[in-house]
């Protein structure tokens, strides 16, 4: 047990939060975690949960804080930045746990005031779950975790904020802002917005019931619908913050489905058959890297019917 | 142990046909399975792990069968068809697995001689691997097996199919050749595209490196890299022989999705909200229905390294 930092404010306790609290709970990382959040049943939950103490206003959770974590929807940082900057305690790290790098950065650097260490991150780790009951202490276990921080940031604060996430069993890169942003529009959110189209397709279509989608499901369609499943607000948030990367990956998306479609069209079997081989090597090289699992249908067993009735 | 049928031919021994053995001779549901594949070493293996006999040609696998089962690609099936159809058993059943109908009526159905019957079919079943390694008994366990009878199918074989696939653990529905073909590009063939596609720009990207995108790939990337490492050619013949309706939902697709994008691109935030909120109840019906999985990240567990060194 090695507290890393005495006091902890999570701002936003939903499943990010409420998993670093679990996390650091269960190691001992922290010597008290306050927490805050809008709703007074949020917070209800999570001070039973996982909380030492919440507070009803951020500005109220900060003070005296070591390490403040903004884990809000990204459109909601600026405010909440805002509102914290006057009762930073001076020494403090202020992080965040936003999807999106540059538009967070925007956003919240203005207001942090000299001697208060910010440094932007990103765990890259979740599930299609939200709220204050979705977090788990294993959450960041051997998941990535991006700081993107700024020119002439402390190392010391830097090291102390590495410290924890390893703690909680992160893998811990730092990166460039802009390149973080494009990392993530291929991998995470270019991959949510086609997922969330698929979907929506699915359930517009007139000529299938939506009987049918949900019965025949397992042929591939309900890959898509776990991501699409997740927060709307916080991914409409992150739409809307990394516009730029997300709407260059889309271009690209179009144009390579678009040569599919015409090989198709054409029959073009070669094309389709050189196209499908290369991909998998790609789901080779995640497996090798132990970025999955390679159990058959992620290892989701036989039986869904006894998951879902929690057997 | 009832055996429904006395021989069992099957005419190609990957993931499906190996499934079908494992799951026949669980249960004692056949005497004598005769396999053949093009492969030397595949039906060496299929002798091994499941195949009371193998033989060199098709026309051999079906002689004295009282079902043929044609599981390989859909662009091959019509020449296998025309191979067996001097050797078939009189009132046989011919059954196949193809995952498109149209195109398998159309190439099969010809060939079928008077007195025999012929019962295309689709299991609604699979993983991500292929090949005579990669069956395994429970693989049609609560999956659908959607039979597509033409008008006039003798009731009695079509009974003695459905208790077959029954016992293997399937749920039988029957259905219009024309409308298989649609649900299943809705619910199978165009996600399968579209995940090929989104894995295909990662792999064209140059300002993002493939070690990144495999090291990120949790974020949501992961998911679409599965359904991409499916069998090629097997996937290559479905583009081709399900083209009309393929391409029309890739049609509806690409006019969603470019709703979307145009929603990013206006900073239209309600319209995203709204559309990533009605998603999330296809997902609720999909595991309501048993599915899938409730289990968060489809319960890969936390350390998919473990897995993937086999722990």
């Amino acid at each position: 047990m090695i507290v890393v930092f005495d006091r902890v404010a999570l701002i936003g306790l939903g499943l990010i939060a409420g998993s670093m609290a679990h996390a650091m709970r269960a190691q001992g990382l922290a010597r008290e975690i306050v927490g805050t959040a809008k709703s007074a049943e949020t917070r209800a939950i999570a001070r039973e949960l996982f909380c030492d103490r919440v507070t009803e206003t951020a500005a109220e959770a900060v003070q005296g804080a070591d390490l403040v974590v903004l884990a809000v929807p990204v459109g909601a940082m600026g405010a909440i930045a805002a509102e914290i900057a006057p009762h930073l305690k001076p020494g403090a790290v202020v992080t965040d746990v936003g999807s999106v790098k540059g538009a967070v950065v925007d956003a919240v650097g203005p207001h942090i005031p000299a001697g208060v260490h910010f440094i932007p991150g990103h765990p890259m780790a979740g599930t299609e779950y939200s709220g204050p009951r979705s977090g788990f202490a294993t959450l960041f276990q051997n998941r990535w975790w991006l700081l993107t921080p700024p020119a002439g940031t402390d190392p010391a604060a830097l090291a102390r904020l590495r410290a924890l996430l390893e703690a909680m069993g992160a893998k811990v890169d730092t990166m460039d802002v802009a390149h973080h942003d494009l990392v993530v529009a291929v991998v995470s959110h270019a991959p949510h917005l086609i997922a969330y189209t698929m979907v929506g397709v699915a359930d517009h279509m007139r000529r299938v019931s939506q009987a049918e989608i949900i019965q025949y499901s397992a042929a591939g369609f309900r890959d898509f619908t776990r991501i699409a499943a997740s927060d709307p607000v916080m991914w409409r948030d992150v739409f809307l913050t990394n516009k730029d990367a997300v709407l260059d990956i889309l271009g690209r998306f179009t144009e390579e489905l678009f040569v599919l479609q015409r090989a198709i069209r054409m029959g073009d079997g070669d094309h389709l058959h050189a196209y499908f081989t290369r991909t998998r090597a790609i789901r080779r090289g995640i497996i090798e890297a132990g970025q999955d699992t390679a159990a058959p249908d992620f290892g989701r067993g036989v039986d869904p019917a006894k998951a879902a009735a929690g057997e």
